[in-house]
């Protein structure tokens, strides 16, 4: 996968998958969304190996969805916590759980409550035009002229 | 990453990411949802190595997300269409679209139209309780008590 090429391509899809299109940079922003902003705290909750934590952690930081903060200086330790685009990817995490719970939903699930009326959140993709549920089947992708795009 | 263990914790995130947790995957749902069936018209849209392909298009006819069907005996020839469950996830593909052109969108991308009416689909997580967006600052994650849970 050539991200820089993900990352220039004029496909909007592809424009976000590149800032965070793997399943453990998923699952590590999951845990920041759950307040986790230690190497370690990631590390014992995804079961992950350091190099490979540590790699993500840098991609994401690279991308602009985490931000690194030193918060020790002895010892040096710093903190990964979101940045504005890292919490506005967290909506779309949660409407993969829902999708998940849908058609790969076996058993008892984690849910999402509202901290203030404890309700459950239910988030779903809706049009924002309409407000009505996106509804694929009557859509058209339009993809500007280009020939050097990759897959879009 | 384990995918056996990732579909069976108790995190519905965790159960989402593991039908479709990578980028090719990721890419290869949004050619279908464009209409691309064969093995061809995904390789030449994403440049992706045929054997990468291969496997892609087999774990996510596994996972359910995409149908394999013979559409000629000879020669053999079979194409992927996406399942309820693949259409389903359209909406979140958009979802990430609408995401990678807020925070990585410079230039000309491309957008998705309505069919019927032309006008350009948004879309959106919002929580489906209150049609309101989705707002993760006041969000609870509450899991179910397991211990063999991968990351959830």
């Amino acid at each position: 996968m050539d991200i820089d090429k993900l990352s220039t391509g004029t496909c909007a899809i592809s424009r976000g998958l590149a800032l965070v299109g793997d399943t453990w940079s998923a699952l590590i922003l999951r845990d920041a969304g759950r307040g986790m902003t230690q190497f370690d705290q990631f590390r014992v909750s995804l079961g992950i190996a350091p190099n490979i934590l540590s790699r993500r952690l840098k991609s994401l930081t690279e991308a602009g969805v985490l931000e690194r903060r030193r918060y020790s200086e002895r010892p040096p330790r710093d903190e990964y916590v979101l940045t504005n685009a890292g919490v506005d990817f967290l909506p779309i995490l949660a409407a993969i759980g829902e999708w998940g719970r849908t058609h790969n939903g076996d058993g008892v699930l984690g849910h999402i409550e509202d901290a203030h009326t404890g309700e459950t959140v239910q988030a779903i993709v809706v049009d924002g035009r309409t407000g009505k549920r996106a509804r694929p089947e009557t859509w058209r992708v339009v993809m500007p002229m280009r020939q050097d795009d990759a897959g879009g």
